[in-house]
């Protein structure tokens, strides 16, 4: 969750049909029928491991999310929970500029928690694998003490061209997003503040986050020189940038504009720019190309330049630090 | 934990330094430096994903251990926890006939658990990927409710021949395990009596077991039929082998005997027999092999054959059912 807003701890979804009441086998035979196959997935899961066709690289990546830190019941279905999971690995996946073809997911819940609520979230990891064409490649059942549940997956991807890292910026070169900035965090203050009726688009994306998966690819191969997937912030997963480029990035305030504007009549305008700068979970792309090359889709941010004598790497706004610093996930800070 | 013994809920390691006092990057920053480099990994963890190199097959798998259900602070260190939360992973790759190349982890705490125990864990885990030249690919840190700590593995590996599945076992195959049975539970046993000093062994391998990673490939070279590793006792991996093959294993109590009496000594011979027959967690591997072929380090355990007319695939011991069911993790019969 972004901006320090920890999540008070929810009520696990019970009722129905409690978890203990099936064994493990039992439990695996209502989820295994749920996820399609693909081409690449060579062996299913069902035995010790599955086996996956690959090429000459691949990559991999892992996240989390944690009932009461990352999720509310009263806010987000089984199924949303199911959606943003895989969108947010698949992003990382697409920010090397790769293609996501398969996943592993675990679930560690209180026995207690509602089977039905587990089989909603199968349903949604299901979609969201489906429509991206990834394969659920495994997965492993835990329990865990009362009231927690936790859905890890590890999602790998096929990279055919050069990886995209995010230390390859450099002076000269063009900050730019693909996708949306903000929503996710302004959807999360609706849900916060009961007004999710004002922008339900952003409330959507707050619940299920859609990034373009495509973008991730052909921007590394039309010459991004850095890439990430919008996870912390604008200002945070920037900063990142260019300290791993050893540059400074800097925003460009008409240029953040009309993001900021689309929120700012539900918002208003100081929460609305607080948003775009530091709205985690947004997992649009982020990344640079050189001036002369911005693909099709990519907005323009700002410009990355080399320090001056004695400054160091970071992002500003118009030539300033300012202070929004995202989120972090164990000092709450 | 095997037999139904489901353990109480443990204190959680705290003093020292509680890792709410570092924020995400300075945690990483004591943590990616332990790991080691091999020549698969071609981009390390830190940016948004890791590249793995890889060749047409690749091997993918889960496992995830929860304090106070798969360990007890009082019984293990925070480096027994890294070293078998990877073992099992590894076994797991071996069991397909496979080679490990890499492995995602994640950790899942509640910020008051101490940072020392963290670090020791990571040493546990890093020197466990050391030994067996897999590389550290990622991970994700995430915060849980108070007491809470759990830690979740993906492993990858190669496959460079055919996978040997659980299904492949023949009528006039040979059963045959590669390493010890009912070691890890003896050691549970005599952890949960205070009596570790009887058999350090057993104790060590309950701790740290470790798995022939070599002889899953070799014994897929050499034409095992099916295999699978040891986690949930070997009367239920061998019954999972039986029913996904459709066959009947009779288990031959004379070839059983040698394991059981190794343990009769320090626990009585039920206990013994117990251990040998549903003990869990030991991680050797279990594999069937046509009746001419068994390779060097492995030793045979009983006999495959067609079911009888009206006869349900199974796993006999000297032709009769026997009711020792392995443990179960939601359910915990």
């Amino acid at each position: 969750m972004p901006n320090g807003q920890r999540l008070q701890r929810g009520p696990m979804m019970t009722g129905g049909t409690p978890l203990r009441s099936l064994d493990e086998d039992q439990l695996l035979a209502r989820i295994l029928p749920a996820y399609g196959v693909t081409d690449e997935l060579l062996v299913a899961p069902g035995d010790d491991a599955a086996v996956l066709r690959t090429t000459e690289r691949t990559i991999a990546t892992t996240d989390t999310v944690v009932l009461g830190r990352d999720w509310l019941d009263a806010w987000s279905s089984g199924a949303d929970v199911g959606h943003k999971v895989i969108a947010q690995n698949l992003a990382d996946v697409a920010a090397m500029g790769g293609h996501p073809t398969g996943i592993l997911v675990t679930l560690v819940a209180d026995p207690e928690l509602s089977l039905e609520w587990v089989l909603d979230l199968v349903a949604g990891l299901a979609d969201a694998c489906a429509a991206a064409k990834v394969a659920v490649l495994g997965g492993d059942l835990s329990s865990a003490p009362a009231g927690v549940v936790m859905v890890s997956v590890t999602a790998l991807g096929r990279l055919d061209g050069e990886p995209v890292l995010r230390s390859g910026a450099r002076d000269g070169d063009v900050l730019a997003v693909y996708g949306s900035l903000g929503l996710a965090d302004a959807g999360l203050r609706l849900l916060q503040t009961g007004h999710e009726g004002r922008h339900p688009q952003a409330v959507a994306r707050q619940r299920r986050p859609e990034p373009s998966l495509a973008a991730g690819p052909a921007a590394a191969e039309a010459g991004a020189t850095s890439m990430l997937d919008l996870s912390d912030g604008l200002l945070r997963d920037g900063g990142r940038i260019a300290r791993s480029s050893g540059v400074v990035i800097d925003l460009d305030p008409a240029q953040l504009a009309p993001f900021v504007e689309v929120l700012t009549d539900v918002l208003g305008a100081e929460a609305a720019l607080d948003c775009v700068l530091a709205g985690g979970e947004e997992h649009s792309l982020l990344a640079t190309f050189p001036a002369d090359v911005l693909p099709d889709g990519w907005r323009a941010l700002g410009r990355v330049r080399a320090p001056a004598e004695g400054e160091e790497p970071g992002i500003l706004v118009a030539g300033e630090v300012v202070m929004h610093t995202g989120w972090d996930h164990f000092s709450g800070s």
